[in-house]
């Protein structure tokens, strides 16, 4: 049965329907900040000297255009463990204490004078980055490269890793009913996807091969958006051959390949090429193969491995398209330059995200359209959220996304 | 489970194994022929004085780049009633008596000198155009604009409605296994829609809301290509309230609006809107709506009726693509102009296809990608494509897609 | 001699070089205010009774974000004239007394108190749209189509036909020393070319042939643009041999064709392909021409006229694009849709501008790349600024753009 | 004064117009082949040992879809010094003795009995590549990627540095009276540009900044195209500031930088940057410039040094492109990943050319679109084609183009 849009999509980001109801006076919102002070505001931060701690906070009061939320689900992601261990990714440093988290679904509690989309009781996805909205980057409709963004959870913006957020109300996008708390969480992962998918449109497409490299929580995305695309046939890889099962289990019909870590990026490029069924060629000297055409004509890399990324540069077909969403180290070594251009193939580079929260929503509405939830396989509360920072950084926990939930009964 | 690519996908266009077989002499094809002529080779003409019969016909010979082929099934499209009852659309005029069918698929019989891409047994869905490969539309990759394109069906180039047919073997697809040839037959109209759904890659993508108009087969199809793209809502119309039930039962998760003939295109427009959520505009004064971000940014117009391409017009949003596959009136009027310029609409328009075959193959393999077999309704043997076609024109038999068959065993 | 761009290019949109004065204060506007009441600020006006009229305004404070700016040149439109003669423009009414104006450029006299990116002095050039910034059209890049902008010039914003005005900073574009008044108040007209040039930058290419309809304003600064992105051979329409003459000289090396009133659409297309060198084909069973490659791929109509929209299209090569500017009725008959379908052709439509100004300042700085200033062809002062747009209105006054200048030296 | 396209334009790829002329015999043609026996066939040969040497050769005979020519002009390549030097370019070998020579212009003295779009007398730019035309490259309009393409001068197939020559008549392109050899032999090193520019158009546009790195044959082609483009403002770089002098007057109104070979890629970038007025930024912080949006969109590199490439990534702007025509060792490291992520920048690589020897011929044809004269240095006859060879690899000889000509008077 189709979801019923009229009654429950809700809205959807700018394509609002106002709230009728009276708005919250200010005096409302202190009352409410007053009451929800009994439940505590934990939140996990993580320090200079690369430690991670629960500390009490203040529940925020939200400005005139905030909402303020109870968060309900925050997933840990890859770069919060960088964040947490190395203190910083590139140029995103955490020099002084920061609440993490940036994957976060709640419900509104009160909202901010201004606000007219939301109001108390709406359930919420929160697009972590608050972009100016007036550089020439915003203005372009690239507010995912904005440089005066605020992004929560990347020091010094606060993450959602605690109960009680307040976050600009544009960017909290509503969830209809049939979209749950821990899939709204997924909507960040899945927004990078999204982002580097739309890019890579005039590739992708129905019945077209393509190939994800890396079967992580970014990888797994990446696959279930790539199936939601059409294209087939469709091979993932990775060098851990549990991850494959995973995918295999978590979007049948497709193929895997697992990479042998003593193998070249040329080895591994024509073992890939194989499972698409294409034969081989002289690399060397380079030669395509006869049946090029089967090659996969779009090659998403997630991993950020230098060797993953030339084996991704390699595996693509002539005319077709690599697309960077894995970036590790800030140099990287050994691209295959004559290749690239002999093959004419374009490399893309993404960054975050920009209008994906809707399309998301949209899309995990309908579970033909893409299913995410075997991807969360731990969740923790928040009580426990230094634990489930260690499962993830614990090798021996085979996790994939793992969850920091709170389901105390707020009332206010 | 996953199709077993490497074992059974076969040959794609051009990306071809080649058939390592000792190749065929013209003595052997021409024993070939031969014995087939025992089965004969009755065909469906249509007259210049819009009659249909059935004649028979000689046994063609492929030439040196040929396969011969046995028809195994050939759908009857819309454009052979027309074809049929009034002897020609737009520039293509029967003046002569012509076999029809022009959406075939069937078994090789023998290959001319030249051909290594196919052998005797190979199972093939047939792409019925055969471009020049050298004016300048081809070369720009836009070989469906080709001028000299020589397309079977079409007068004065003879259709697949019979049981045997020479074809160009670049343009006969094989099929892998699991593919039949009813699914092979379909990959016509199909390629139509893969066409049009390629030149909307910069509007239709996961989670975005797409609008089909008509839901004849061409509308069928498009419905299930839009479904495969990850699109999301979406919503199909037609003037028959049973075609939208069959619609709704093709692709589960849909809605159908039911356009009332007496409406305006305006009147149609808000109340389709409507199903994708969007609230009233004033239209006469092009106000959009507050929340015009959920009405659809693809429109795929496949009716070819004047006041369905104006709703098409009038219900797409603000920057999105109106794509108009049917057209049926060589001139149109009634044009929204200020609306297209005020929205800053692109109306795209869409000629046959290029390249759409084995990407159709792909999809077809794969039912989780589409499954297009509920549209074959009807089907008839050779002997009684008179039938077919009465059936295909009677208003009283509701027929989506008809196919001929033709399972004589045939050995050579 | 280059442009000394470290020097004079000053300030693009957003790419700002900050002010390192320090800001003027509220007392400090307000004395400047204060200064400026001596000069008076006559204002154009259009009343509802279809009149214009110069009446004494006052002297406007700037708010915090915003410039105070002496108006030195306005060029007037098209639009112009539809607003003091009809009252309307499609959804566009002008129901009460509104000031028009919205092609200014001027200088900076002050700034708000939050201004960093110009000072006083600063000669500007004003884009007249204020867009909000928030809905989901500007954050996808497409700010002209924000349903909440605030245009000046159309009611019931006050335009630029004044003395003095306030503006929004960061739609205050500073002009190099190079670039003059005059220039700076042709690239409102110049950004609706930009903008739809943009839209067409898969088709209008160095070396391809494209053609433009009309040659008003608007198709002269078309005219200017198409030969500025290196396009050739580049053929002119009118139905006025004088504009044409006029064309001929702005742009040399470019060809005309003169329309002729009674001929049809085809007839027209036809003859202007033979100066594009195409033989004739047979339109009406729609057969294309055999060098057909040699028509344009781009056509850009400029007239808004049914039967030149017409035209275009049948222009138009096979696998081209029509970009529609001019919009005249809000209805349209008489599109050749088979023709369409069967040539593949996008019909593209434009509204307004986003993100031109800086790259319009930067092509007006090199007249190598672009040169308008011959259209500038009847000036008047802002107190004559009635004459000015009885000129424009007047049949036997061939005007191309008349500007009004405010020559006033002014002191504060 | 426009050319006079309808009488002179000539021909362009497939859009010919035919031959009325009785067509050539077979006869004719031998009759012809046979008086030009006694001008002899000297050609430039390259050996497996590294020498370069004139050989006589026998006249060759066109075949039924060729044309014979007589080579009037030849242009040498950097590639062919790589022939010559090394032997090898990536995978191209020459591994027998090998005319050289893939630049010529010519007359066409006699055509193949099939040839309707060339006639005796007719000047030619000619294609060097022959595509298969039956891959399914070429059928999506890629046939610059074909992997059976025949290039002349490429081992084995003989180059044009000789007096006669036969090649596809379809990949010879008519010059119009004003386009003289020396231009036709220039469109192979424009057409790598042209190619390259076509697949930027998304972000090289008029008055949008751009960068090309490296001042040779390549980069002033390149010049010339960015230029007729109309972007703007340009900057050209080089290592020797002769070349960049040459650049200055070759394209007037551009910029220049002179690069440091001690300076790093950040840099250089830096420098570059500042040329087109970009303040500072914290580039190892990958902090933006505050002006970022004054740095290219598009960068166009046309050195193959690994250096180059690297300052071409850094110094491009956010959500830019950059085009690698250069490309020199297979290998290339430092590229920073990080970088070109956090920029969401595109890496482009380009091969060869399709269908831009029409549009080069429109653009040379008028001046004011484009003029690369200039670029022939220096000229040698056929006689002296060692001594052009020498000239080019000579470091003491400045040449920009060397080309070789020959100008004997042939009568057929």
């Amino acid at each position: 049965m189709a979801p019923a849009l009229l009654d429950t999509n809700g809205q959807q980001m700018n394509g609002v329907s106002p709230n009728t109801d009276k708005a919250s006076t200010p005096a409302d919102v202190a009352t409410t900040v007053q009451k929800l002070s009994k439940y505590g505001n934990p939140a996990l931060f993580t320090t200079p000297d690369r430690k991670i701690e629960i500390r009490p906070t203040e529940v925020p009061t939200p400005a005139a255009t905030e909402a303020l939320i109870h968060v309900r689900c925050t997933g840990i992601c890859g770069s919060d463990m960088h964040f947490w261990h190395r203190g910083s990714i590139g140029p995103l440093l955490f020099d002084r204490p920061c609440i993490l988290g940036h994957e976060p679904s709640g419900v509104v509690l009160a909202v901010g004078s201004e606000v007219t989309t939301l109001r108390k009781g709406d359930r919420v996805a929160i697009e972590p980055g608050i972009p100016c909205e007036r550089c020439w980057l915003c203005d372009a409709g690239k507010y995912n490269l904005c440089e005066q963004v605020k992004f929560i959870g990347v020091c010094p913006y606060a993450g959602s890793i605690r109960r009680f957020i307040t976050h600009e109300a544009k960017y909290c996008h509503k969830l209809p009913d049939g979209v749950t708390f821990a899939q709204g969480a997924l909507l960040e992962p899945l927004s990078v996807v999204l982002n580097a998918v739309r890019q890579s449109s005039d590739s992708l497409a129905i019945g077209k091969p393509a190939l994800i490299c890396g079967a992580g929580p970014i990888g797994l995305c990446a696959l279930a958006a790539v199936k939601a695309s059409g294209a087939f046939p469709i091979v993932i890889t990775d060098v851990d051959e549990a991850k494959l099962d995973f995918a295999r289990k978590f979007v049948p019909g497709i193929k895997t390949y697992h990479v042998q870590m003593q193998d070249t990026a040329i080895e591994t490029s024509e073992n890939i090429r194989k499972v698409f069924g294409v034969r081989s060629r002289d690399v060397e000297r380079m030669i395509p193969s006869p049946d090029e055409y089967r090659a996969p004509s779009t090659v998403i890399e997630c991993t950020g491995i230098e060797i993953s990324v030339n084996t991704a540069c390699y595996t693509c077909r002539r005319d077709g398209v690599v697309m960077i969403i894995g970036v590790g180290r800030s140099i990287m070594n050994n691209l295959p330059f004559m290749h690239l251009s002999l093959s004419q193939i374009d490399v893309r580079f993404t960054n975050r995200y920009s209008d994906t929260w809707p399309a998301g929503i949209n899309a995990l509405q309908n579970k033909q359209v893409m299913d995410l939830d075997a991807m969360v396989t731990h969740t923790y509360p928040l009580e426990e959220a230094i634990q489930a920072m260690e499962a993830c950084s614990d090798p021996k926990t085979p996790t994939v996304k793992v969850q920091i939930v709170d389901n105390t009964e707020v009332e206010v």
